[in-house]
Formats: structure tokens, sequence, C-alpha cells
């Protein structure tokens, strides 16, 4: 078993490297050798992706004008209703800890945009805003753009009668193993032990068969500091002791390092057979990237921090990561989400979207990486908690099947939308912002 | 003077090919070939520069702690106001059109962090807040961020009785030539005989001797659409024809163009003898930037929509721009711009900074070019407009000269702080947000 793992580990590396295995690691026509020069990325394949439309208007044969977008604010925390002419409806709760930073941005930007507007005619909707207010680009507005795209998914899927992402696109994943990232940022400042007790009980709750730790300080400052001296290399070899050889391990640097450091330690994770290193360079070190990656036979991951297409292309065209993880709120949703996920199915890549805990996130991933293409295996968890900015619970209720973890593995909620009621009550504890 | 101009133009883009008169355009030691490959840029003179400390300390023996920070707002327009423990005060105007959509940041992220600390010590405080945010990172964060470092350093300045530029470097720059900017963004929809005749009566009233027109649609989508059919080349060609040879021109694309469609027009504005040509591709397409550079010989200026340290390293180590645009907003403020402008300096390339209309721009402008090195000789100027995000005119008195353009040349006010005192009446109309 653990044998295997990491020939598989090896497998998707090698895949990438040498253009085979076709069945399980799509490649694109051009062929797929991993250290592809800069200058030589074939980005043709990757521009005729992009072309390519995500959602699928043939669903909704008349138009569904979008009469009204209010934001509902309840101290730190916000709601986004959305209605169609005809009285659809549809719903989202806002990012749980970026939502109060840039809310304003949905007001001033985005109701006066998307007022007004078909929303079938998304696809272009969400490019135009996304790349032409060029002085309000970033993480704050994507989280801003993915709110109300989510709220118009629901709506068109309460409309439809379809789940979200069959919206996007066909049911290639009806279920998803998942990976515990914890929930707890703190971890990191833990002891070994109690950070590894914690997500062991995680791991036990969810039967989850892989755990993703957290090493370095953390701090996107490459600043190779670690919380306490030696704390990384002695977690990564606890991890391994204490989830055992069947455990599928990952590791997340969050911009802890400089080149050096990062590369020690993925040697590091590759002698105790970790599975993917994400991010231990701070995210926008591009060159330096490509070099840690060349310097490895670890598959890595990242991209959790942008927020341009453009720059997916250019990570994914010269295979900067193994796995790209764009995530859907900081990304803007959905629709941009699955541009990136074609394109990693091109270039031979794989895709697990990034997470961030609270809220409604896991709701809003299942509903993605259903319909992702090239997805990879695990996908990030951080448990059935939907907490609000505010600390309180969503009070939700699936319209079909239960949320639960069976052996690690979730099925994608089958109901429409996004697939739950919220409690109109909580949603009365919010106020509608007047612009 | 025409062909002089021209051959000026020649003159930096050859320094900076061939290492030659260091004199004008400093070099770095590692010689400065042009056509420099993406993996064989030379960082380590970029990294050494952006060691180097910024804010003056040593004029400043005692500690300055930071006590009290305020944002006023009246309706869309921000104030901050910030209070040393010892009472010294300093004040700035938010951004004119980004700030109402970014405040909650200031609020949420900014004083907590900032209050209590040390002034002294704002190189470090800017360091460690712009590049640990990562999530809420962005031209909307960083516009918040200039503008509390804005009211620092005219606290910090009325302490030493200093202007704030020479906080950050001793005045290479006594006065600087302005070249036109227009302020009215809707110029380009325009015909180009009407928005060419608003420029002119800019560059009568200033004796401006450099002026800069918009190409293409602006949209920062690359759709080589322009707002009507040939409206740019009949601009580029009527502006020479209306200002006559001894005019500078410069051409702005605001992110209009395909590669293919830059290089043309790029070839256009050599035919007329434009002096450089600015961001005609999304700002973020960094390589087809560098295939554009190579393909004209037309100095090219970029780097308005960056926000990184890290992006600027690349985009100078690369000499995707032979001039590089910093804004002071957009990129976060003074302290920040300074090591654009070393790393510039080091590479034997220029900077002039970008700046938006509105507000109390050209007065931060004005401080910041005074300490800059490697300071391009035109430098961006809309007027002497201090409208505020509701459109009033900011009330504002010199501390010491009158501000006017004399010949297209303003000299750098000489007054502490920022230079001037914002009548108290206006700045009753705002009200302090409480947290």
């Amino acid at each position: 078993m653990y044998h295997m793992k990491n020939d598989r580990r090896n497998f998707i590396k090698m895949a990438a490297m040498a253009g085979s295995a076709a069945a399980i690691l799509p490649l694109t026509a051009s062929g797929t050798e991993k250290k592809v020069k800069v200058s030589g990325a074939d980005y043709s394949v990757l521009d005729n992706v992009l072309k390519l439309p995500v959602l699928k208007k043939e669903l909704f044969p008349s138009p569904i004008i979008i009469e009204k977008i209010e934001l509902l604010q309840d101290r730190k925390n916000f709601i986004c209703r959305v209605r169609s002419k005809d009285g659809a409806v549809g719903i989202s709760i806002g990012h749980p800890f970026i939502a109060m930073n840039s809310y304003p941005m949905f007001m001033n930007i985005l109701i006066p945009f998307f007022t007004g507007k078909d929303a079938r005619d998304l696809d272009e909707l969400v490019y135009i805003i996304s790349e032409t207010k060029v002085k309000n680009q970033g993480i704050p507005f994507c989280v801003q753009l993915a709110t109300i795209e989510f709220a118009i998914l629901d709506m068109l899927g309460n409309i439809a009668g379809l789940p979200a992402g069959r919206l996007l696109g066909d049911v290639v994943n009806p279920e998803i193993s998942i990976y515990l990232g914890h929930w707890l940022t703190e971890l990191r400042k833990l002891e070994p032990e109690q950070s590894l007790e914690l997500m062991y009980q995680d791991a036990i709750k969810t039967k989850a068969k892989a755990v993703k730790i957290r090493a370095g300080r953390g701090d996107n400052l490459a600043s190779d500091i670690d919380n306490a001296p030696g704390r990384t290399e002695k977690l990564i070899r606890m991890a391994r002791e204490k989830f055992g050889d069947n455990m599928v391990l990952m590791c997340d640097g969050n911009g802890s390092y400089s080149v050096k450091e990062a590369i020690r330690i993925g040697k590091i994770l590759e002698e105790y057979k970790y599975y993917f290193y994400e991010e231990p360079l701070p995210w926008d070190w591009y060159q330096e990237q490509k070099h840690v990656e060349q310097a490895l036979s670890i598959p890595m991951a990242g991209g959790e921090e942008e927020f341009g297409i453009h720059a997916f292309r250019y990570l994914i065209a010269n295979k900067v990561f193994q796995i790209v993880q764009p995530d859907l709120f900081y990304f803007g949703g959905m629709i941009r989400t699955m541009k990136v996920a074609r394109m990693a199915k091109a270039a031979g890549l794989r895709i697990t979207p990034h997470m961030s805990e609270g809220g409604l996130g896991f709701l809003y991933m299942l509903q993605m990486v259903s319909v992702c293409p090239a997805l990879e295996k695990f996908n990030e968890f951080k448990m059935f908690k939907t907490l609000d900015a505010n600390g309180t619970v969503i009070p939700i209720e699936s319209k079909a099947e239960k949320f639960e973890s069976i052996d690690g593995i979730i099925k994608i909620p089958s109901g429409s939308g996004m697939g739950v009621i919220i409690d109109p009550e909580y949603i009365k504890t919010h106020k509608v912002i007047n612009i």
C-alpha cells in the first residue's frame, strides 16, 4: 500500500514528464515535456480550451433577467440574494473572513454591473468584470465576484432543477475522496504532538485517507524561520509515524521558505513518502518555484493565491506545479475555476481546488469538483463546519442526501442549486445594505 | 530639436542595451545586456538594493509612537489622520476612486496593525503588512496602505521640519519636467480632434513640453478593437501635427492590444517619433510584453497595475520595460516605490511614477520624485486639480511656494510634511468611522 502510493506519486510526475499514460492523465496534442522552457511553452492548446463556453446555456431557453441583487449584513457576515424577473431566487454566503474587507466592491461595482443582465450570459459577464476592473483586481474583489456567481448559479440550478455543478459540466466525479486540510490555522504554533492529535481526531471522524500538515511559519516571507527549531522536520517524521504508511500525507509550506530551504524540506518529504508539497515559496515567486519543482521529484501543488487566468495559463504551460489549486472564492468563482481545470487537463496536470475554512465553502467545493476534469484524487476538506464570519453555525438543510464522509468519501449532493435550504430565520438576522 | 529628441529616445534604449553612458543611465556592475534571457537575469544586484533602508531613522532620535489612527469619511471621500503620543499630527487624503471600495481593510487590518507602533520602524511595518496579508493583496489594499503611510510621513515631516520626500532620500530632483497625462479618461471616446484640443489647452496653461495620448479602447482585454476604425492611427499622426516636432509625445495603450497589434501600433509610434509607449498589453502579460519590447526600438513603459515588489524585481531584471511606472497609491506608498526606483537604477532603467487624477495625488508625487533616483525626465501630471471623491475641491494652502508649472517645470514644495495645510473646515465635513 505504502509503495503503491509512492509509485502513484512518481507516476503523476512521470506522466507529466514523459507524455505517457494518456488514459489517466490526459495530455496535450503537443506532448508534455516536463522541463519545458519558458519561452517554448505551448500556449495555443491552453488558449483553445479557454475559448470554450462553461455555462450550459442550452438548459435555459428563455432570458433570465437578474432583476434584483441584495447584499445582507449581520456584523462581519454577508449573504447575497439574487432574484430574477420571474421570481426565481438564489442565495450564497460571503467569504467567512474576507467579505468584510471588500464588501463595498460588491455594492459599488458588482450590483450595478450584474443588475438587469441575462444570467445566461454569465460566462461573458464574469469575463468582462474580472478582466476590466484592473484597479480593483485581487483576491478581495474575486471573493465578492464568487459570491454573486454562487448566488446566480444557485438561482439557475433552482430554475433548471439541477445541482449547480451540472450547469457547468457533466458529473465526472459523483463522489470524492477527501484530504484533511485542518481548519485551525494556529496549528502551526502547537507542538507537533498536539497538532497531529487534532488532525488524528478528524481523521477518525471522517475516515479520511489523506491528511495535510503545515510546514514552517507560514508567513509568506520566505523567512526560513520555524516556530520552534526543528519543528517541521519533527512534524514530517511524526506524522508518518502517527498515521502510518497507509495514510496519504501532504505538506503545505504557505510561503515559508526561500529556494534552498524549500528544496531541503522537500527532500525530507520525499524521504517520508509524502504525496504532494504545496506552496513552499511566496506565491508570486514563479521562477524560483520552478527551480524548486525541478530540483524535487515529489509533485508540487500551488496556486491558491492567484486571481488571474493569465497567471494560471503561465503556471500551467510551464508546469510550475503538477497540481493546481485555485480557490473558488479567491479566484472569483466556478466558471473561472473550470477554465483552469480545463487548462490543467490539456497540459496533463491535475487540479484540486483550495478551500478556506468556514461558511458554505465545502458545499461550493462539492458542486465544483463534481464536474471538474483532471481532478486530483484527494480534495481539500475542513469538516462539515458551517461557521459564519460571526462564529454562528449557518443552519442548513440538505435538499437531498445527508452530508457525510463515509470511509473518507463524500457523495456530491443531488439537490438543486447549491443543494441546501438555509434557515430563513438565520437570513432574517441579516439586514439588506442600501446603496 | 525634433531629431535631438529622437536621438535621446534611441539613446535611452541603446544605453540600456549596450551598457554605455553610465553617467546618464547608471548601470549595474554586471552590465545591462538588453535582451537578457529570462533565466539569466541577474537578481543579486536587485536583491542588494532591496535590503537598503529607506526611511532616514537617524532624523528621529526618540521613539514616535503612533497613538491614534482615524479614518474620516464624507460619502465617497476618506481622510486619514494619525497622531503620535507626543501630539504630532499627520493627514492624508484617500485615493479618489478606490478608497471607497476597500476602506474596511483600513479599519480591519491597518489600524490594528499600526496603532502603538514606533513610526521610525515604517520600513519594516510596510514590509510586513504588505507581504504577509496575502489574502488581501492587490491594488485596493495597497491604496489603503499608501494612505496611512502618507499620513505617517506627513507627521514625521512635521516633526523633523522637513518635506516628506527628504525623510526618504536626498533631493536629487529639486524641480521636474511634466508630461500631461490627461485627467479625462473619456478622452478615448472623443474624436481625435476634440481630445487633442483638450490636451492642447492644458499644454498652453502649463507650457508642458510633453503630452501623452491614449491609444485603443483601453479595455485591458487585448481586444484590438478601437473606439472608431482607424482612430488610433489618426490620433498618433494628428498629435504630432498639432503639437509639432518640438513636443515630446508618449502613448498609453492601457491593455488594448494583443502582441501583433501592439507591435503594429508601436511601429507607427516610431515613425512619428514618439518618446515612450506605455502598457499596450494587459498588465499581467509579462512574457508577451517582453516579445513586444524586443520587436520595437521605442522605449516601453509600464507597471502601474503592479502591487508586488517581486513582480517589479522580475520586470526590471528582465528589462520588460525601459521605464517603470509604479503608482504611489496602487503600489502601497513611497517606501515601496523607492525600492523600485533603486532597482531601476541598479539595472540601468528609469522610473516615472504613475499618478491617478484627483485628490492630492500631485503632492504625493512631487515629494516622491524629488528624491527618486533614476528618474525619467518627464513625470506624469494631471493639472493642479484637487477634486476629492465627491467632486469637491480640497482646499489646501501651500506652506511655502505656490504650486505652478512654469515652462512645464514644477518646483518641489519645500514646506514640511506633504507641504500643505488642509482647511480644517473641509476636514470637519468628514466624520470619524468607528471600528
